[in-house]
Order: structure tokens, then sequence, then C-alpha cells
């Protein structure tokens, strides 16, 4: 089965919005067995929006739009869509209501305007996809031969909520038994650039079992992400597995988790297994590892916090890093970095102390430690381990690989990998 | 001036990838004063991508496609778009010289493979657009009639060098004298809700001069965008400025900044300007609030550093948070807040302190103190202020509303507005 799309909107014409809502489509409808024929943008005029999603109509036969549902005067959506189907506008009193009842309940209360009023008109012989985030209610709107228009509100939220509470279970009921659903696995590694994991893949470096492998870089590092497309998601989820086992097979620790997992979730693990606690002493990173860790809900059993140690004054006085080791090798060293690890598990007396000291850049790089000299130690349950790395990119990218990079060194530390 | 865009990948149509070029192609082609008619996005597929092409062609004569000219198997889009135009594809001998030499320069090294090849080959009477940071050209093809399509590679890095080095200057050389450029100007305001906003700018809540204004909300705070359409970018700029004063007249110290300004860097200048350092005490935010300001280069000649203070030990021990205070008032309120600011003051040796603590849930609400309490203080001189604030949003909003509010409550100290 395909649909087609058609996201309206000045706002996205003119770029001031990036369409995430399209790929939300795209991925939700796919994961279902529902294939996008092709995705139209066009801007907020009536003939340009009725032309759009009559040429979709025509085409395919089904069709998703999203915005121009609010209550400002540029949402031209629905009367231009029950032009095509022929249908009048009428008013729903129920709608109104429900509108109304929202308004008073605003933090900012007092009566709707009567501008909103156009939000409570639909097309004749319209079907109301409820909206359970916000005001406007989508609209599912059919004709005697069975194509359709589905339309949707623009606010990602709403969007994402009434496709999943209203859209799709509609959808799913009208498949019929030919769906293909596509689905796919990711597994994330780090350590390891892009070439050099399809050098040790070897063989399976295009995919093992004709499952496509993608390689995609980031500053977390660089995920694999196999693609199966099959009857049902039984088959399609024991392909990706029995893949995803292969690939592991080879790359072993290199892999840290599947799917969107935080690496800072897999320390946080290990650290509550080994019933341990950590603290942080970060200097070029400013912070960053700490929010890392503290992002997910429940780390306060196992963070204790640790010192932003930018200055270098700091990372004497508040890590007990001596003077000697900022004087024979700089801040930036593997000296300093495991005073610093060591400094705060003293300091605030954890069994695990993880440290970063780098320069960032774009400025204080010299020959021999240029910009993206990153220098991180772990001091857990008394070893001591450091690494130098050099990182590429931004200022940003440079300190995001490096509170990443810290995460990992932990995660070996406490799993002797 | 129109132009259509087609963007093509199997990657947007499945939703792995946000297009980002869609908006930032947008984005360049308005401030050139070229209108986008139409967007559309296409599946790799040859006959796909020759009838949305064809289509835009014929609907819009001017047509720009970002995507399928890479290596892999699935670029097919140069073959389709040539037969539109009846043209064959001929191999270019200078391309492929330049590939080879690219190749050899590749840190992974060895002979470029057959299969790149394809990369050589070009539609016959096509004219070449330069490839500054990738090994793809683009092409542009034009008929007898002077309807054309330029096609870009879908790479962001590899779009953009090319749109602005090769295609914009080659697509203003056409326009005549009707263009029109849009050009926008954004003031951020924080500490003041969209509707608060509209009702305090009363006959400017629409926006000053004719000038549509649209009101932009994110944790960020309320940034407001003004847009016009005019003859040149002068005009356009004067029109902006001139309405931007009237915004600024009304709304005063709410307004931080123009454009991307971070509240971060208008915070560093203030602390530069009154020869003042800072230090920060954190504790739901984990390091947030010291890693917004330390993202700015350079930020080290006024930021000390600070404490993560996730656990209340480490607010006693660290920062001389009383233990009656934790007992009388609880880790998340005005009280503690205020000592963790003058305690990191006295710590650090800063003239400035800011501490953030507070319920960034999803668990630990209570009745009186639910998630997104968050109280903050600033000690700035040996003047102390603090506020209690109730923030929306989940965990990640929560903490990112909170280091923004943070950084707000020093400026509004450091400027005593």
């Amino acid at each position: 089965m395909n649909v087609e799309v058609v996201t309206i909107g000045d706002e996205l014409l003119l770029g001031f919005t990036v369409d995430t809502n399209a790929a939300h489509l795209a991925r939700e409808l796919a994961s279902a067995g529902v294939g996008i024929a092709r995705r139209t943008t066009c801007g907020d005029d009536p003939a340009k929006i009725a032309d759009a999603v009559k040429e979709a109509l025509d085409r395919t036969g089904a069709v998703i739009t999203t915005g121009g549902l609010g209550p400002t005067s540029d949402d031209l959506t629905k009367p231009s869509i029950a032009a095509i189907f022929g249908r009048a506008m009428k008013f729903d009193a129920a709608i109104w209501e429900e509108l109304k009842v929202r308004w008073a309940s605003y933090r900012w209360p007092g009566t709707i305007p009567e501008s909103n009023k156009q939000q409570a008109f639909i097309p004749e012989g319209a079907v109301i996809l409820k909206n359970g985030h916000g005001s406007a209610p989508g609209i599912w709107l059919e004709d005697d031969r069975g194509r359709w228009v589905a339309m949707l509100p623009g606010v990602p939220r709403e969007m994402r909520g009434m496709l999943a509470d209203e859209l799709l279970p509609r959808i799913l009921a009208r498949a019929t038994g030919e769906k293909t659903v596509v689905a796919s696995l990711t597994l994330r590694t780090i350590g390891i650039g892009e070439s050099a994991l399809a050098d040790l893949l070897g063989p399976l470096a295009k995919g093992p079992k004709d499952l496509p492998l993608a390689y995609l870089p980031s500053v977390e590092g660089t995920d694999l992400r196999l693609t199966t497309r099959d009857s049902s998601s039984d088959v399609a989820l024991k392909k990706l597995r029995e893949g995803a086992a292969e690939l592991r097979a080879v790359l072993g620790p290199l892999v840290y988790g599947e799917g969107k997992t935080d690496l800072a979730s897999v320390v946080l693990d290990l650290l509550r297994a080994g019933k341990m606690k950590i603290a942080v002493a970060e200097s070029c990173t400013g912070g960053m590892l700490g929010a890392r860790l503290t992002a997910i809900a429940g780390s306060s059993d196992v963070v204790l916090g640790g010192v932003i140690a930018y200055a270098n004054d700091v990372k004497e006085s508040k890590l007990g890093v001596s003077a000697a080791t900022l004087l024979a090798h700089g801040a930036v060293s593997q000296e300093t970095a495991r005073e610093m690890a060591t400094g705060v598990c003293e300091k605030f007396g954890s069994e695990v102390g993880v440290s970063i000291t780098g320069i960032a850049g774009p400025g204080g790089g010299t020959a021999e430690k240029p910009v993206g000299t990153v220098c991180i130690a772990v001091s857990a349950a008394g070893a001591l381990s450091s690494v130098r790395v050099q990182m590429i990119g931004d200022r940003d990218e440079i300190r995001r690989r490096s509170a990443q990079a810290a995460l990992n060194l932990v995660r070996r530390a406490l799993t002797a990998s």
C-alpha cells in the first residue's frame, strides 16, 4: 500500500522550518508497511494546495496532508481540499463547544475570539480525527471510489499524537494481505572509524545475509544500520536479529548498544551493577559530561557530581593536581588528566572518577598540541587508565566527541574490554 | 523568479534522513529574491525521478534537484533527466582524471574502482558545476527555450558549497529587474510567554509598519521574527530596522539580542565589561549551565568553573550549604539556591556565582514542589537575587529552560534590569 504526503506551509517553502514531520511520518508509515510514493511541499495558497492534493490523489488515491489547520488566517487547507471532493464546508457545533472549553482552560483565560470559529467548520461527510494535544481537529475525507485524504495539523507534537492515535489504526484497518513491512536495526559502535569498520567486517562489510548495511558516522560514534523489507514484522525482526549477531561476533565490545541506546545509560547501568558512584572532573567540556550523565532520569543513585575545572587554579585547588605536573606537562596532558581523575575520586569519595582536559579551539592550539588534542583519564576502583586522542571537527564537535569518548573509557574500565 | 526543487533519495522518503537541504536551499534562494513554487521528494527510481522533474519543468521551467549524484548504484538522476531533454550521456575524460587524482589523495588510498566511472558521464550539452567539497560534479542542463534543470549532490556540505559557488551566481545572472528580496530580522526575548508578549505589544502585536510578526517560542525564550519582501536588500533592511526599533521601545530589557545571539555570549560580554569572573553551582542541570558558558570560544577569560552538586552531601561539603537550610527548606528551595550561589563565589573566589537546584523529573515531584520546580540564585558583587520558577516540558526541556533562565538572571543582575 502506498500513500503520498503533502506538507503545507509558507514556513516550509521559505526554509524557516525544517520539515521534521515528513521524516517522522515516513518512519511510522514504513514500520506499518505503508510506503510513501512521493512527497510534495506547497505554500499557503488555496489554488496551490488544491493542485498538489488533486494531483497526488489522481496518482496514488491516498494522501496525507500536514499543516494548515490552525486558527490563523493563512489556514486554508480544509476548504481547498473539500472543493476537490465537491463538498461544502459546514459548521460543527460539537467542535465549537470543545474549542470553547479548551480555550477557557488556558493559562491566559478569556473568551475565544470569533476568528477561531473557522476551526469548527469541516467538509460535509468528513470524519473527525481527534486531537489529543491541541485545538485543531484532523479530518478524514473519502469519496465513493475509496480514495481518501487525511489532514493532520503541522505542529509536530499534535501531528505525532494524531497519527498514532487516530490515523495509523484507520489506515491499517484498510490494508490488505499484500503489505510489506520495512524494519531496521541499528548497532552503535564507538572508537573506530567508518572505513576501519568496513575493513574489520571484511566479507560482511556490505551487510550480512543480503541485508543492506548503512554506515552512519556522528559525534557519538558510527552506527551500523541493517534494513529489510518483509511480509511481516516477525520475519523482519528475525532476519535483523540474525544479521546483527553476525556483526556482533566480529565487532565484539566495539558495539555498545542498539537502536537509540545512550552511552551514558550504559555507563550508569555498569556503575549500578558494580555498586559504584561516579564523579567528573571537566576542563574543556565545561560540564557537558556531567550533563550527559544527569540527562538520564534516575542517575542520582550513582552520580555524585563533580568539578568544572576550567581555570588551572581550580585544577590545583579543587582537584589537587600538582603545580609541578601542570608545569612539566601542561594542563592538556595525560599526566594532568590522571591527577584530575584520582583527585575527584578523593575529594568526592567516589569509586570512579573521570576527567577531560583538552583544546577545543578554535584558538589555543600549538604544533605539539593542535586544536582537538584531548586527554581523558578514568580512575575506577583504584585502577587508572588514560588516553590522548586527536578529535576532529569544530569546537562543539570536539567537546561532544570528548564527552562521548570519556563515557567510553569509563565503559571499558568497568567491563575490562 | 520562481524555481521548483526536487529532492531525490529513498533515505528521504523512508524518513531515515531529515531533509535539511530543502530548508537551506529555500533560505539561500529567498535571500537572492528567488521563490520556491513547490518542492517534491521522490525515491531512487529512474521513472519517478523523470516524472517529478518533467512535471516541475512543465509547470515552472526552472528546477533544482538534490541527491542521486554519488558513486553508488542507486544514483540514477543524471540519465533520467538527460532523457527528458532528449540528450545522450557521454564520457567526460577531464572529470575522470579529476576523480582519479581525488581518490589517490584519500586517507585510504588505492586505485579508483571502475564502478566510479559512471560519475564521469554527463548529459550532452551539459555545463559542469564544480564541486569544491566532494567528488561528484553538479550539472546544469538547459533547452533551447531557456528551461533548465540544475543537479546538485545530496551531501549537505557539498550541496551548500556548490550552491554558493556555482549555482546562485548563475541564477542571479539570469534574473531580470523584477527581483524581490525576502529578508527577516529576529528579536530574541526571554522571561515572557507568547500571549503575554502579544498583550504587551498591543497594537504592534501583529507587526509594526505592516511587517508580519511571527512568534517563535522555544526553550530559549520567544523569538519575534519580522519578515519583508522588497525590491532590494537595502530597502528591506531599513524597514526591518525601523520595525525592530518600534518593538524594542515597548519591550525594553525583555529583548536580549538579535538573530542567533546566544544568551551565554551576552552574559560573557557583561562579565568582561565589569571585569568579573563567574563560577557555577549546578544540581538538576548537572553541568549544562557550565557547558553553555564554555561553549563560547574565549570564555576562559571570565569563567573559572564550578561545582556539579548533584548529591546533597556535595552541596554541603563543596559549597558550604548548611545542613540546617537543607533540612528546613529542602534541596530545592530559594534558600538552598542562595547558599549555593554565595558558596561557590567564596570557594572559587569569583565575583559572580550562579546556582540551579530543581526537580527535572519525571520522578521526584510532590504536591508542594511538582516536577518542573526550579530555584535559581545569583550572587553578583555581593548582591543576592533568587527566583522560583515552574518550568514546563520534559526532563530535557526543564533542564535547558533552567540553564537559560539562570543565564537571564545573571544578565539581569549585571544590568540591574
